[in-house]
């Protein structure tokens, strides 16, 4: 066989129909995979099977991968139970910690050649199937941290199915990973939480006055605290480290408040977090917020009348470009706004010649 | 006079055209307010005027009311200027603290029979004028703090002015106001920051790592430092006292992570702060992120192809409702997606009857 016959995926199993779980077999289901469907729990499989996600695994049908999608710390172990059964020809994980469920998968004999451990940066603070998108991992992020053991047919399978997923596939040790997702997922959703606490012993004023900013904030701090703290279990040290961090940034800032609040001092030390906090933000690559960053964006100028953006998305229509997501943006107070058309990055070309061609204002 | 004309606001000078004075003057504009525009920046207050926030201020024109837009520290100050000048017949602010101008005004000697402090809960991580919205404020809090000295008068023009921009007029103590946006917005601020400086020094496979999540918690964090620091130093005592019970919370979480990194002691602990902060986002009113609060939503079955959104928009058009904002969600993996539209409350039963009559599925 080749090695593009060894990346082909015809069938997966999904062990674990949460909202991961169920997001890869819908956008399976979408490329024609075959998708069989398990979970301990037989509803969030009837659930994941009635949002079209797949068919029922007898545990009969051997697949050509088995994607794992059980909480970190049982996926060794989940690993084993179906690498024993010859479930699949290849395996992977979905698991937001790797160095835990690689170490206990060695400690139990698994086989590490047809293993590759992954995971898709794509959470939402919703779980289950019936939060499972099948676009939920487009554009985004998706570790994958093959061993030496791991065959090179494996390697290229789970990179099959991360752009079966539409996800971008980032190869990276284990270890590493772990440490990053620490800074980037794991001691946020701390510190989410540490500051969301501090509303549910606030007055109902205090909450009267929440903006956007703690909204934002707060968003993920609405997760499900068991599976998180698992998460957490799995990945204790690199999180401690960077939660200690955290801890003394938020205590010099206090300590400058309250010695500011007594004889006015500097307040230098507070400017200089925020300061790095403008740098932290800059890093972050894509924009913040609004959809997947495989999206293009077409901007067209708009009267801020009933009809005017009918008249604007017919047209867009009739150039046969399918619109993924509007936002509309009322700049000013002028009788304009801004739509913004949020299309793939192919038709955007399409779409702005196709609307100028009616009359549309499209600048740039 | 009755009443009622006391609290007619014919036309308003606006000193400070950043984000939130040059929000104010759009948002006047389109409710046919004359609005006199002043900033030490002169171009600032030219692109405020090119967006059509309204004419320069000569400082003669004698205005109904003046919004004093400055940061906190320059309020008092400012508004002692104006009421020299006998510049309004009332006078408010919108600086995030509310306590220190008070204190501020009083001891340089305003006048505040005719002075109410106020403050939209309403930032964007953008500032300046460029950044304005004549809808930023729509169905947003705003506070405002009048004291025993204030006349009816006054508080009734301020209470205008809030309706006149779309916000939510919330009465409330100076002091109690500071206490407040120290939990649900200075703070909170303070820690995006903290969040976001551990991104300033992280590798860049922990960025290229980023998902959804630390973009939300980190986004307030990109503001003007210089700006916040101002903001921070006027509610000194109540945001230290905040980041010491997040300090708290965040130190205990890492003692407990290391010490299970050392002899898997019990996470009890970190669940219940995660149980503590799921039960902080719920009280948060209304839905995360999404327009303001004031829109109705009406959601929409529509099968994900070109020109079925063209279709639907088209319909809602022809019932004669604007559409203020639009998200699609694309569910599932069948070829369904719902559309949410967002309109204005009173419109919303006659986009759902109109749509319906035009054989659109509008569930609920």
């Amino acid at each position: 066989m080749t090695p593009i016959e060894d990346a082909g995926i015809g069938s997966v199993v999904v062990v674990g129909t949460g909202l991961i779980g169920t997001s890869i077999a819908l956008a399976l289901r979408q490329r024609d995979v075959r998708v069989f469907l398990a979970d301990r729990d037989a509803g969030a499989v009837r659930l994941a099977r009635e949002l079209g996600a797949g068919e029922d695994w007898t545990g009969e049908q051997r697949a050509d991968l088995a994607v794992v999608a059980v909480p970190p710390q049982f996926v060794a172990q989940q690993l084993l139970d179906l690498q024993k059964r010859d479930s699949a020809r290849f395996y992977t994980d979905v698991a937001s910690v790797k160095a835990l469920p690689l170490a206990q998968a060695a400690q139990l004999g698994c086989d590490l050649t047809t293993y590759v451990a992954g995971h898709p940066l794509a959470g939402r603070e919703r779980s289950g199937p019936a939060a499972a998108r099948a676009d939920l991992f487009l554009g985004r992020p998706w570790a994958y941290c093959p061993t030496d053991e791991a065959s090179p047919r494996a390697v290229a399978a789970v990179e099959r199915l991360i752009s079966l997923c539409g996800g971008n596939a980032v190869r990276v040790d284990a270890a590493e990973h772990d440490r990053a997702v620490a800074v980037v997922s794991h001691a946020p959703h701390v510190t989410a939480a540490a500051v969301a606490a501090r509303l549910a012993e606030a007055s109902e004023t205090a909450l009267g006055l929440s903006g956007q900013g703690v909204r934002d904030v707060t968003r993920i701090a609405a997760s499900d605290p068991a599976l998180w703290t698992g998460i957490l279990e799995g990945n204790a040290l690199p999180v401690a480290e960077v939660l200690e961090a955290l801890v003394d940034d938020l205590s010099a800032a206090a300590r400058s408040l309250r010695a500011l609040a007594g004889d006015g001092a500097a307040m230098g030390q507070v400017t200089d977090l925020l300061s790095r906090g403008v740098r932290g933000t800059g890093r972050i690559p894509g924009k913040h917020g609004g959809p997947a960053r495989t999206y293009a964006v077409v901007q067209v100028l708009i009267g801020d009348r009933p009809g005017e953006l009918a008249r604007l998305v017919q047209a867009a229509g009739e150039t046969g470009v399918n619109i993924e997501d509007i936002r509309l943006e009322h700049a000013t107070g002028l009788e304009l706004g801004a739509a913004e058309l949020y299309v793939r990055p192919e038709a955007a070309e399409a779409l702005t010649h196709g609307l100028r061609e009616r009359g549309w204002q499209v600048p740039g």
